[in-house]
């Protein structure tokens, strides 16, 4: 399935030169750090979200470019921070800012991305974005809060995780989706249509993203070598697992996120996923969430933004890596 | 000097209460460091500020209170990163946030009253009191930044320390009062006054902040060890210091601030700053920023706001420790 982000291209230039622009500090060493992460070549969904939502409200926004940053700085901060968090030294396969700048400047640099992106947020003369920005930051950070907490735990419930989910992915791309709508009308039914959607495609997204972690074919090309179960983060493929589990099976996989991994466990779950049917289990599930973003989509007239948005959310249930 | 903030006990109190409300988390677990670090008994300078800025300006905002701990979150926000930076062990005479949960529940939890702040200031309806928090958060991160930048260096200049201390301290007090003004007037030389007034509090305020660490009374009687000096930072006493010193005093100075602090080497530098005048330089600076805080007030009639604000900035003035 071809990736509809490749329709465009020329909005994605835009938005690229904005995202340059407006990441500088003063200080060419702050530079270094904010352009290493946002130039690390992500696939700007969250802006693009923004942009499609705020045309197929209608927008005029001539600072829409502008608007279309603001999630991706949030992002880029949440990911200088985990990256401190979870010690990660590989991000989008260079080493990350806290392998190479170490935790302080990383830590500092993410609280000047966050200050920018609410500050540009306060941009647009509508308290509505400002508010939206700042509710997911105070979301975001408590989802993270939670995943640590429960940290090399292998008690973590469905509930927990979805929770966790919500809070960590979805909730910034509902931001991304309501922030568009918002600079482009007062329409409630519009606005919450893309909400409906944003929350759909979010959790669609982050399942998928857990579950590829454990995909065999990612195991045996190398792509993949159970990151999330070296980390001691539970995700759903993992408490899926624990319900079909006997005693034995349990004890091993608690064992394994309390850090002690080889080659043969990670083998083991991999295999022992797949046989289960949780790969098959979770992607019905992701499709489902998909379902229900593209219902919510259908208040819209038809257009290339309703097109564009629908490819997404069908790229985002397909995706194998 | 009696601390002019204990005449405003039954409004101190009203913040207390209010502080304490609205920091919560669903999660019991954030609640605890967030509490931890809001419990330790900061004097609530800056919601004070808040609240006689308002006051001055003829405030009727029922909502007061909360308008007046915003400033105070993201003290706390900053304190939390500060600690994990600096690996602080002690503050307030308690274990740190840092040393009891570990640096990345409290980079997360500083997240999340940064957070909390923010989308407090959402809370009045009012875009200026958002942008005005945003930009401080913005200015704050990179204060750490640059103050990172220099540290365990001996080569910080006067200019860049003042630029230091404005966007580390100057700023949130200056959002103390700007945020106060804003939600009681559209006046600008009222805003302009309380900023002139913030501006010059924010820097006396600082520099006999780090004047304090060197007072050799300080460290006669154990309050004060040469903190600052063993974190390798380079404030205003010590760059006074290195003006006045030969090439083997300016070397022994670097030395110190690379790390090699010893009992001998501490006695020598209070002293040192003291038989050089520096102390008095630096209290008659301090002196003129309070002077001008005090000339921009002029322009509001006499009232007991008035009479407390003056009365702070000359209580900044005179501290000792």
């Amino acid at each position: 399935m071809e990736n509809p982000l490749l329709s465009l291209t020329e909005e994605t230039e835009k938005i690229e030169k904005t995202l340059k622009l407006h990441f500088q500090s003063d200080f060419s060493y702050i530079n270094e750090i904010t352009s290493h992460i946002l130039s690390a070549g992500g696939k700007r969904v969250r802006p693009i979200l923004t942009l499609l939502s705020a045309n197929i409200c209608g927008s005029n926004d001539r600072k829409l470019h502008e608007l279309c940053i603001i999630p991706e700085y949030l992002h880029a901060a949440s990911l200088l921070h985990d990256d401190v968090i979870d010690e990660g030294e590989i991000r989008r396969g260079k080493p990350s800012a806290y392998k190479i700048w170490g935790n302080k400047k990383t830590i500092l640099a993410g609280d000047f991305l966050y200050a920018r992106s609410i500050e540009l947020a306060t941009h647009f003369g509508n308290l509505k974005i400002a508010t939206e920005i700042a509710k997911t930051v105070l979301l975001m950070s408590e989802g993270e809060l939670i995943q640590l907490q429960y940290k090399n735990l292998g008690n973590i419930t469905s509930e927990v995780y979805y929770d966790i989910i919500f809070r960590k992915t979805a909730t910034l791309i509902i931001a991304s989706c309501k922030i568009g709508a918002y600079s482009a009308t007062d329409d409630s039914p519009k606005i919450k249509a893309l909400e409906n959607y944003g929350n759909n495609i979010g959790f669609a997204f982050q399942i998928i993203d857990d579950l590829i972690d454990y995909l065999p074919e990612n195991y045996k090309t190398g792509k993949i070598k159970g990151k999330d179960i070296k980390e001691g983060k539970m995700t759903l493929p993992l408490i899926l697992a624990m319900e079909r589990s006997n005693t034995n099976e349990k004890a091993r996989i608690q064992n394994m996120l309390a850090g002690n991994i080889n080659e043969d466990n990670l083998h083991w779950i991999f295999n022992f996923i797949n046989d289960k049917g949780i790969n098959t289990e979770i992607r019905d599930k992701a499709f489902e969430y998909i379902e229900k973003a593209c219902s919510a989509l259908e208040i819209f007239p038809d257009s290339k933004e309703k097109t564009i948005l629908t490819e997404i959310s069908r790229f985002i249930g397909a995706r194998n890596f």
